[in-house]
Parts: structure tokens; sequence; C-alpha cells
């Protein structure tokens, strides 16, 4: 790694990050959910989502401005679906509904075979393919998907931002076969914003086909982007569209108006789905060779990733060799900026800052 | 439109459609089944995956090679999940189990809000764009992925081929909202096979990253294709994988073998899944501004393609648009060349040729 990392204690990053909730008026269980996350964020190596960027989305988007609020009470909408529950989320903190709703899927599909929760009013979860990890250690395949921040993706062959990043999330219960969780885990843009900004800092030239202009034409000038482009043209679109039509099913209103200031009567709350199925509910039983269910699976990826295609990485891969790499180091791993940011966190709400 | 299309009677096409199944020994609910489905392809200018396409590969890799049985029966393997079945399909035709395993996903969605029908030992069930869009015009959201034929497609970074161009297919109940259903429907690969040969014909460069040549180095030259890549490289690769992981999990064997001479003890079918929601059971009720459920789709979906999008499309409306061209000629729609496909096939089956 061309970074120099520093070794932090789990304990300590859990008590700096639950201290600043805390301080925001969030409560013990709120604040603990978010810890574990960032956690969990940083064990796998997802520096994009950790809780340095969860606190700084909550100042942005969040509690400071009355998009998430502390406390706030989970209610399920009444359904006539045995297999199926809708929240409305009532703008809690997006890691402790995320993680209730991963849960309670879970429940639904040991009994059904399949569950789905619906989250109406929800606020910023984060990192998808945390819950649905999480889920496929535990030995489920788990899928989310919500409706992004901004608007910040121009449909195809279009020329304003009308959809989010809208990120999909696949976990599959490949522990016992590979020894981590396949996940698959992605926004449905060519690249974010963040990387726009790291091509403006770093003076270089995004790829083509990722950014337009205000006018809506193609650049490659990191200085020039005003919108991002989905990828694979009209298949990374409909990948888009989906996030968008699932919430607009559940309750979420315009994209435009997502996370920012709207008229009376109108809505500006993402929404989450969130989907688990038990792998029992898939199998006819037949395998060849006399395989289970899980050498069948260990049998096809050894034979996906064969012939010459043993190089090839799994999705989840990189982020199961982090984890390896955090417990060799017996402590989660950040940079001396990062390190940075959060003692400055720590400064702000009288926590025990980080040592190195 | 560039090329010339013929009249042709729904009646006479399945007529014929019909002919040729019953000759090659289905019996009359299978023809009709693929009759049926010829006809919506055709319908919606899926001009890839009409009855001409589907008797050929039927001819290649189904009942003329056994890797299809005339005549076979589906097994239901029993389950402890309510929402859920598996089947074995026996070798059926594709048309006609795709079809019964959506109307049975449908019925399970009804009654639990989300319902899942897993199939083992399938045979090709063509576009599962059209069991979607057929679910979603009865108002549900619907999903199927399948796995392909045969393995055409390198992982990322891979070298041989060890995928299928394994689709994935969701369609949504947007009828009410904008008059027709949207349906995300591809492939995984960058094109298909059936591009590059068309690139060879035409003497065309195939776009770049779509094909690596025999060594598994990138190539433009469509003669030198020997296997394809997966559209938004790490992206698509992980979408490719879900419906190998989904086989793997329902029964399917390794995609190499698939559709091919196979060892003893082996298998070579693919598999599918059928996945349907109902959109009640997705319905928080609190859609901004009073609108109800279809009128907030409308509404996410005018805000897409407003602000300058409105000349973008949404996807499904090209076969939407097909289907009203179609309707407004008083029949489906044939270039000369497929009417004497057609013909050809009438001709071994002893049918009524198509007049135009």
């Amino acid at each position: 790694m061309s970074e120099e990392f520093h070794v932090v204690q789990p304990a300590a990053h859990n008590a700096l990050v639950e201290a600043a909730y805390l301080h925001r008026g969030f409560n013990q269980h709120e604040s603990e959910a978010a810890a574990r996350f960032g956690e969990y964020a940083a064990r796998h190596g997802v520096r994009t989502h950790n809780a340095i960027k969860a606190l700084h989305l909550d100042e942005h988007f969040g509690s400071y401005t009355g998009g998430c609020i502390p406390c706030a009470e989970i209610e399920s909408i009444p359904s006539r679906f045995a297999a199926c529950e809708v929240w409305n989320a009532n703008k809690k903190i997006g890691q402790a509904s995320a993680y209730a709703a991963i849960d309670r899927a879970i429940e639904l599909a040991d009994k059904y075979g399949i569950g789905q929760v619906s989250v109406d009013n929800a606020f910023h979860y984060l990192w998808g393919g945390g819950y649905v990890m999480e889920a496929a250690k535990r030995g489920y395949i788990a899928y989310t998907n919500c409706t992004a921040a901004l608007a910040e993706v121009v449909p195809f062959q279009g020329k304003f931002p009308t959809l989010g990043t809208n990120p999909h999330s696949w976990g599959f219960p490949t522990t016992d076969a590979i020894g981590f969780p396949i996940v698959i885990d992605w926004a449905t843009s060519v690249v974010s914003m963040g990387r726009v900004q790291q091509f403006i800092r770093e003076g270089a030239q995004l790829p083509a086909g990722a950014g337009v202009d205000s006018k809506g034409l193609p650049t490659i000038d990191p200085n020039h982007v005003s919108a991002l482009v989905p990828f694979g043209a009209h298949k990374g679109y409909g990948l888009s569209l989906i996030n968008e039509l699932v919430a607009a099913l559940i309750g979420g209103s315009l994209p435009t108006l997502r996370c920012r200031d709207i008229p009376a009567g109108e809505k500006s709350t993402p929404a989450y789905y969130f989907q688990v199925i038990h792998p029992d509910s898939l199998n006819a039983g037949a395998y060849a060779e006399g395989r289970n269910q899980i050498t069948n699976l260990k049998a096809v990826l050894n034979d996906i990733l064969g012939h010459g295609n043993e190089n090839c990485l799994l999705p989840g891969q990189l982020e199961a060799m982090w984890a390896e790499k955090v417990e060799a180091a017996g402590g989660l791993l950040f940079t001396e900026a990062e390190i940075q940011a959060f003692n400055q966190i720590a400064a702000t709400c009288g926590a025990q800052t980080l040592t190195v």
C-alpha cells in the first residue's frame, strides 16, 4: 500500500464515534449502531463510507438540518402480506434503521423463504454492502437498494442530473464455500462526485463517458463536470431507475428534491429496500456428482476462476483481504489524515482522542 | 426503418409455430406456449428472440439433442417455505415452464406480497423480458434471471470464457402511470456473439472492451474474437456472477459444461429464477402532495425525464412503440428473410406457409 496506516483499537474507535453521536442527541442504541457500522466499514477497508464520512453526512444532510431526527421511532405500517413489512423510519439514523430492517428481513426469510422490508422517510444508510455482507456472513442471500442523497446523474442520453448515484448491493452466503461472502456492491454512475473532486486535486482527467458539463455535453475535464453519467450506457441507467421506481412505489418523492429545501407538502427523504432469501428456499436438491449446496457453489466458482482465470478476483474479496490485514495488525487501519479527522471530531464532543 | 416489413396475421404465425413444435413431438399446451411467446416477442420487436430463434435453439440444444424433452412434466420439490417454490422442470420446453413459473410466482405474491419460483433442469426460455413484461402488464414487479446456454464471457480481467451472457430482466407496473411497463432487460456482456457475427458480415469493428482473442487479449477485430467481455468492468462481471450463484444454489452445475456433452454424473442444464412482488407490499401510504402510488410513479418519472431530459427513453419504451406499430399495421411485422425462414420451417412440418 502506498499510504501508511496506523493501528487503532476498535474499542477506542467505537467509543469516539459513540460519543460524537451521543453529543449530537442520538440515543445510546443509535450511537452504538453508528459505531458498529463505522467499525465494520473500516474493518473491510471501505474508506469512502467510514464513521468520518457518516458524521460528515449527518452534519450536511442529517441531524444539523432536520434530514435525520435523533431518537426517532420506527413505525411499522400495517400490511396484509405476511412476508413483507413496510416501515416509516421517521428520519431515524440510517445505520440503526438499516440494521433493524435487515434483521427483520432475515426473520421473514427464516419463516417464508423470502422476505422484504421497505423503509420510507429514511436517512442515508451509507454503505449498502455492509448490511448485505453481514446477512451473507449469517448464511443468507441479501439485497438492498436506496435512493442516493442528491440527483447527480443524468439519464442515458440526458443533459440534466435527475438521478442519484443509486447503488445496488447483493450479498451471497459463500463463506463456507470460499472463505468469505461474495458482495456485489456499487453505485450506478461510472464514478462518484468524490472521485471527480479527487481528479481535480490530482490534476487528472476523468475516464471517457463518466461526466457531462453544464450543457449536458461529455467532458473528461473534472473542472467542467457538472453531472455524472450512468455506467454501461442504457444498462446502468436502467439499474439506476430501479432504485427510483422502488422508492416511488414505497413513498419517495421527486429525485431532484431529495435532501434539499423543499416546498410544503413535498418529501425529500430517501427510501430503502431490503430483501433476504434463505438459501434452502432455492435448493432443488439434485446437485451433480453428489455435491451439496455449499460444495456445488465451490465447484461452480472454481470453474469460473479456473481455465486461466486464476488471477481474477471475486466481488467482496478485496474487503475480505482487508479484514485479514486488520486481523493481523490487531486493530483498524487509518491514515494520519483520518486519525486527525477523528481527533477533530473528538475535540468537538469531548471524547478521548485516538493515540497512535 | 431501413428494412421493409411484411404484415403477418398473428393467427397464421401462431398456427405455423404450433405446427412446428407439434411436429417435433411437443404437446398442444407446449406448442401453444411457444407460439404465444413467439408472437409476444414479434409484437414487441424483439427480433433476436422470436419463434425462428426459438426453433433454431431447439434444434441445436433442445429436442434434437436431448437438452429439451417434449412433454416433460414439471415436478414441484417439497419446501418448508410458504412463499417459495422449487421446481424440477425435467428439461421441459422453456416457454411453457417459464410461463408456469411466473404465473405461480404471481399467485405467491398475491398471498405473501413477494414470491419466488426457482427452476432446476430447465431449458432456454429465450427472452426473460417477455415474462416480466407480461407480469408488469398484469400489475406486478417481476424479476428473472437464468444461466445462458454457453460460457462465452470471460470474468473481469480474465482470459477464458467461463460465464454465460447471463441476462437480468426486471419489469415494473407503470402502465397506468405512463402507458407501458418499464422493462429493464439485457445481457451482462457488452455485445452478444450474434452481434460479433453481424460485425464480421458487415466488415465492422467491435466497440473497445467488448471482446478478447484466444489468448485473452483485448481485440476489436470481430474475426479474432474468441470470447466476450462483461459490460461495465467489475460491475457487469458481478451481475453475471449473480446468475451463476443463484443457479449454483438451485442445482445448476459448472458453467463450462452447460449445454455441452458432459461426463456421466454431471449436469449441463440451465436454471431459472423468478421473483414477483405485489406493489401494495411496498406501499407506505404517505406520498407527497396527496398523490397515490400510481400518480407518485408518474410524478417521479416526469421529474427524471424533465429538466431538459425530455428526449430520453425509458427501458421498455422501444418495445411499447413497436407494439403500437404492430397494432397500427394490423399484424406482426417480419422482414422478407424472416418470412422465408418461417416458410422453410413450414415446409419441414407440413404447415401452411405465410403469405404476404
